[in-house]
């Protein structure tokens, strides 16, 4: 990414500590091989301790001792956290939910992205912040606020959400037209009555509330923008980032990485989750197709997270093997929340990279590991790009419009569909990208589709298009259902999504209850079922079993579209896929692994990575290196519980 | 019901459709015969843009439109959803929810029915709405409001509520001793210290939360007059009704009906439901109770609804089956929610007669069969009266103060209760009425008593009164535990009813576990058990067996008069009442029918209707006309899935 | 306790009844044997109908009938339910709640802890009525409020928090350090931005919790102590009490119990809980530590309570058994909630000594007999002491830390926990105290710790001290883990502490998840584990077996020091705990007795209690009397079903 390294550390929170252990982590760090730590996200009380005030002394030196250790820092503006006496003294940046209550302080996040007043006070902190240290030498690299993600109902939030729908609609009868307000007598006679989609009596109009939705994550990025500009004007050499939420619904992310110079994610696969591995790949795969290139693990954990309602450990070796799944999916950087772990606040149960049990405890012993595993790898890896002929199309909007209220099933949970394609896809050792539904798809030799509800007009074209020059396209159930206002496209899909299927009608669809299955012929489908009619020219692949369904088609394609009306279980998903990949040519990097051994290719290296518990022995034809180790690979290697090889031809 | 014809029709919402859209419509409901639509249900913003202006060009056009092509209008107040302006003009028209937050507009219903703004407004633009069209041809009917539903308890509730206790009770003292506060220091020393039961520390004065539960049907009550009464000024040889939701509890429909012309409810049996049938037959019986003869179904769906958590389509054949089973039971307009399926906003996903696949579509093929057979059966059928030799006593007020704090279990949910007693007679095929306790019962063969936890005086009278003229009780548990001051009847059960049924002693009350069953001789009791002394003259006809009520009685009686201490398993309340019914004199129309074979007798005619999904042959004695085939029946004739016949003699 | 008698009797709360109810109540109590109501508890709107209005002539007359007829009278302030004028003249009197929403009147215990206006109006009627009755023959007792429990988030309780905190700890730097308010950019630059935890964004700093649960338990004690003060300057002669709630979180009952003469509690066991016996037991061993002798219960329910989801009536016996129980552990004191059954109230479906059913009924015939057993007990039993050689260290402010936001498990209940150690102990026939963590321990041969994750320096020298002394000390998981300011302890638990057990090094907790065991040498563990470092001199008796720690240390001891690192089975737990208080040389009273019977000794003499439902023959060597029944006992007697005999020497 920068420098042909790999940057490792962490948030690092010195505030929280007597300066004197400030030396006591240098050591630490240096011994772990630390190169890089963020400093300065949650500083904004330290820093401003009342409006208006400044404290830099205590950053001074600590930036001073990074570069005296040759590490470097990510420096955050501190504004996620704005300090008590802001809402003391100005409640209206406080933001108010849905049900009018105020979000107080005594925590974090406490402010309304509408806020001027606080947008005004995040403003000088960060002017003052890049005027002081944009030419630190430590500084490689401007960390924006942290997991943008708050909301707001209140009055600052009504207000600028109006202002946002004056520029798009221009009139209220364009809106009115788009929201279908003539339903339900909630015509607007002016724009001073919108509101946020506040409680109510029953359920919300889903265009406003997909509306309000783009407006949150617009009125986040105006807020990121602001400050990127300011840091952008000091140091125009220094990258830019701020750290994506993994998969998170509040920030369109296709949207918002145009704005980086660096793509970054937090990620926390859940250590008890069997198949934490194809979650920390899928976060990976998608971060990666954000960046269009190498990206950053901004934060992950060495051990146990503290959110959950039981917080697991990481066995031993599990972090390692995480860690180098990421670098081998492209990561240019891996870095934790946070390098000690606190001893007070909320998120003392976190683990840091020094854990409770300090520098003689197993967790730092594992940290320390994989540093000097980064450092072998960094010379060779750096830079280097993870290719896939697969997409997988996903995108936000198609996300919070099938979230509305009145949708036919709420057992349809969008990230869930999402991961269970990519899941068969991972298992079959097909390497992905993820891709938005109006991106170029040309460079796939197959492009899928788990569920995208919403499909505007431009998608649509390009689905046609990617079809029509060759492209091989498999789409999963309730897909193109609804235009960019939530407008039910007539027939219920878009008419030429039907023609190019082969759907001649969509009578109805039959969502499953929870836990229900529906038989087709060779597998059962699940969650969700539809009652189609084929066109003359589509060809029936798989049909319905018995049940209200008995005959219909549930799987059928014209020429190379393919449509799957139900989600198979995993093994028939896994199957179908399989088949659709390599009739089109797609080949994993190795074949004949055993199970639970992922093989990635990143550059001119294959990464080889156990999944399992118990070592196994895996054929390699030919000779390698293993980057890792030093070792000659001669034909077959042993890969070791949650073992790692990374083989040089 | 209106001129011997049979309505069929449903909710029209031409607002939502550009105008070239409605010559379409009025060709399709040409071809399915409909004829009758509902307007204006949800037009209030559009005839009224911003206060106090009207637009009625485009309904002006509708109603000749409707008229020309011999469709008659059921002509709605579009009161139920006020605009936007409304609320934001007159914040105090907003309700307000025991938690104090403000329900805002953007979805419907947000008015408080004690908001004297909202009732100048809406008596405004019913007046409006009266003088332009009340002598317009097409007018056959005036639906007032839609589903009166609301709920407040903000400060203009509080208002109209000690009004209305004030009318009530007269004095404080009154009050006092009528909701018991000497108990834990609630004593009311004036009238405006008496809130609405908002949120507390603890458990809510339960006879204040029955008097709020009162006054807020009688406050919707006054809504609905003060435009009925505009209305009946203007047309007073134009019927009235409004829509009830089916066994819903915030109006006391037996109170309100007698304030309507005509009947009507909206009844969505969910598909997947196996006894949506039985379901459908309860609220039929219901509202032909209410009305006392002919009623209406207003509103049903020709495929899914949208508001359940899965919303399951209805199988090819099960809404002609429904309709026809509402015409069996009485009703003489079959209308659905809503003609056309919307593409925009809350009830998109919510079938129409024309759903998303148009013409051509399933859906609207049945609604057009349907029309066809309704159109058959009208000259013969409408109007004809469907009786009833036992009647099932149900009471709001009971219900409202089952559902008390702080009551001996929660898992009593009384709908579910009567739901069990009536699907006992409906499968056994003895045809139901619902009568209010203090209703007139002289006519019942048998009446029953699924769970009143509440008795007034005048009830018990009447019951006592039906006994001792020769009827036969059978009442179920916990009945009679309170008066209509929701105060203890002393032991527990009023005294006079424990001397008809032979109970000398109501020990306690022993309520179930959830899935808990109580063994007593012959079959298992669920829900409930009660520790009963026996009076010397009691006959003990089943005992408890095992347990802490090892050979106590479970069912006992007097004479004529049963009482069932717990709920009996399905098929053992069955037998029970089928026992109780055949020695009573009660006879179904048919007997001997197969499994899932219903026989209803409206006027001359045996409606035939088969619930199942394999056809059957049902032996018929005798010969008859089928009116919907018009086939001639000797002596049996198979009914195929979800099949109908109705037989004339 | 007072006169070497045992209280009987319970809430008596006429102002509900006509005052000719009252004299048949005088009735059955001489027949039941009541010596002692308690009167006022929810008198206050009766007493003060208007602002500084009195009306006492009902209670004087109410003081003498009970003095003309020998029953003592323990007088309520009535403090705990003001009257709906407080709020609605001064609403600064209602509490809010952490979303801000106002809690109302209608209920009860409306009030907040820090309101002023509150304080002065409780100030004044506690005045008057120990100036009017404080030389009233009938008065034996003062009950101070009731149930303390309120809590409150709004202005008058930050007032009153920043005064707590600053006195606590004089300046914002020292609150700020002890609040880790450096994490989260969370520092406090005055006290004026201090605010009770109100609702937020994300987790709340968890020391700022712990503080206002502290807060909050110190508040409600100043309003106690100022009435106090106000009955003791009256009558400096007469105890004085307030009802704890069994095992309640709102209140610091170590703390508060030394303000109190009589320590009382109100105790509910589930009768359908299997172990309700031990949860009575548990309270009150509790409640008798809490007293350091005799103590009361205050209420219990003669049959069901009406809170529960499904309230269960206690079977015959029940009532009488658990009334022993708790004379055996101690208790001077067997009265109820409440005398008669209310018919009118949230309460109404609580039982009554005097049940709906009447004096014929079951409940009060048993009531009856448990008068006469306990004036048979009495002269020999009261103000005996009941020994324990066995403490079981418990600690509000720990249970407090341990709920925070961000745990590594929400599955730890703490109260659940203590349980299961009590109930093994209590199986095993061992009597146990419970005692604080900072409290005497000498006496004790062994001392068990369930789990207490935060422990004050003080403690931990007490337990070092113990055992340093000759005691047995046994440390159930996740204890000693956070300072008091729940700060973790450097290594994730105190250093002196892992000294103690052998423990070199925690490296992490690992949480079970719901349901989930985990496999140790000989049984199986529950909840969570440990993955932990044996000190080279630690005896490691059980390992665990399998999955991620297998090998590791679950349970180790040096010398009288042993820890384990999970929550044993029940089953494993009571052996383990037996193996341990067996080798102290702790003795139950009886051995060898027959399953479901315990053996409780209290003075000279031996309680024996049958919680079985069938009778059971007991060895007894030796011969002795039973007080009960006046038998003599040789060498054995039959308990029938829930039987107690009570055995003189």
């Amino acid at each position: 990414m920068i420098n042909e390294r790999l940057l490792f550390g962490g948030d690092y929170n010195p505030e929280q500590w007597p300066e004197e252990v400030w030396s006591d982590d240098v050591r630490l760090m240096k011994q772990a091989g630390v190169n890089s730590v963020t400093l300065g996200v949650f500083s904004w009380a330290k820093l401003e301790p009342r409006p208006g005030a400044r404290e830099f002394g205590w950053l001074d030196r600590l930036m001073d001792l990074m570069h005296e250790n040759g590490i470097g820092v990510v420096l955050a503006t501190p504004t996620a956290s704005p300090p008590p006496w802001m809402g003391k003294l100005h409640p209206e940046t406080l933001p108010r939910d849905e049900d009018g209550r105020t979000v107080w302080w005594g925590s974090r996040q406490q402010f309304s992205h509408s806020s001027l007043v606080y947008r005004r006070y995040a403003a000088a902190i960060t002017e003052d912040l890049a005027a002081r240290y944009g030419s630190h030498p430590a500084l490689t690299m401007w960390h924006i606020n942290n997991e943008y993600c708050t909301h707001d109902w209140g009055d600052e939030a009504a207000r600028a959400f109006r202002d946002w729908l004056r520029a798009k609609y221009t009139s209220t009868e364009a809106l009115n037209e788009a929201w279908g307000t003539a339903f339900w007598s909630q015509r607007y006679d002016s724009w001073e009555e919108i509101l946020p989609p506040r409680r109510a009596q029953y359920m919300k109009n889903p265009a406003q509330v997909l509306d309000f939705k783009r407006f949150t994550s617009d009125a986040l990025l105006e807020c990121y923008l602001a400050e990127r500009d300011i840091v952008v004007r000091h140091t125009p050499h220094i990258p830019v980032t701020t750290n994506f939420m993994p998969f998170w619904t509040g920030q369109d992310a296709w949207k918002w990485s145009g704005h980086e110079d660096i793509v970054s994610v937090d990620v926390y696969p859940d250590p008890k989750d069997p198949w934490a591995g194809q979650y920390n790949a899928m976060i990976g795969d998608m971060t990666r197709s954000q960046a269009g290139g190498p990206w950053m693990v901004m934060e992950q954990a060495a051990g146990p997270v503290n959110w959950r309602g039981v917080n697991h450990p990481k066995p031993p070796g599990l972090n390692r093997l995480f860690s180098l799944q990421s670098v081998a999916r492209g990561a240019d950087a891996i870095c934790y929340f946070q390098w000690r772990q606190s001893r007070q606040g909320s998120e003392k149960y976190h683990s840091g990279m020094v854990s409770h049990a300090g520098e003689h405890g197993r967790t730092f012993r594992e940290v320390a590991r994989l540093g000097a595993d980064l450092a072998r790898l960094a010379p060779e890896v750096a830079g280097a790009h993870s290719p896939s002929q697969v997409a997988i199309l996903h995108d936000w909007e198609s996300w919070w419009a099938g979230q509305q209220d009145g949708r036919p099933s709420v057992h349809v949970e969008y990230p869930e569909v999402v991961r269970a394609w990519h899941h068969a896809l991972w298992e079959e050792g097909v390497a992905t990208d993820f891709a938005r539904p109006e991106g170029a798809l040309g460079a796939y030799a197959v492009v899928v589709v788990p569920h995208l509800y919403l499909l505007t007009d431009a998608a649509i074209d390009n689905l046609l298009a990617y079809v029509r020059d060759g492209g091989t396209l498999v789409c999963g159930f309730h897909t193109g259902a609804a235009d960019e206002d939530d407008r039910v496209r007539p027939g219920g899909m878009d008419a030429r999504l039907r023609e190019l299927f082969g759907i001649r009608t969509v009578q109805e669809w039959w969502p499953l209850d929870a836990g229900e299955a529906v038989e087709c012929e060779g597998f059962r489908g699940t969650l969700w079922s539809e009652e189609l009619e084929a066109a003359a020219d589509a060809e029936v692949l798989v049909r319905y079993k018995g049940g209200e369904l008995d005959g219909l088609p549930a799987v059928l394609r014209r020429g190379r579209a393919q449509y799957v009306s139900t989600l198979p279980e995993p093994e028939a998903l896994r199957e179908l896929l399989a088949g659709v990949t390599r009739e089109a040519g797609v080949r994993p990097p190795l074949s004949g692994l055993p199970a639970g051994v992922e093989a990635v290719r990143r550059g001119a290296f294959v990464f080889l990575l156990n999944h399992g518990r118990d070592p196994v022995t895996v054929d390699v034809p030919g000779s390698h290196d293993d980057l890792l180790s030093g070792a000659s690979i001669e034909g077959s290697l042993v890969l070791g519980r949650y073992g790692v090889a990374v083989l040089r031809p």
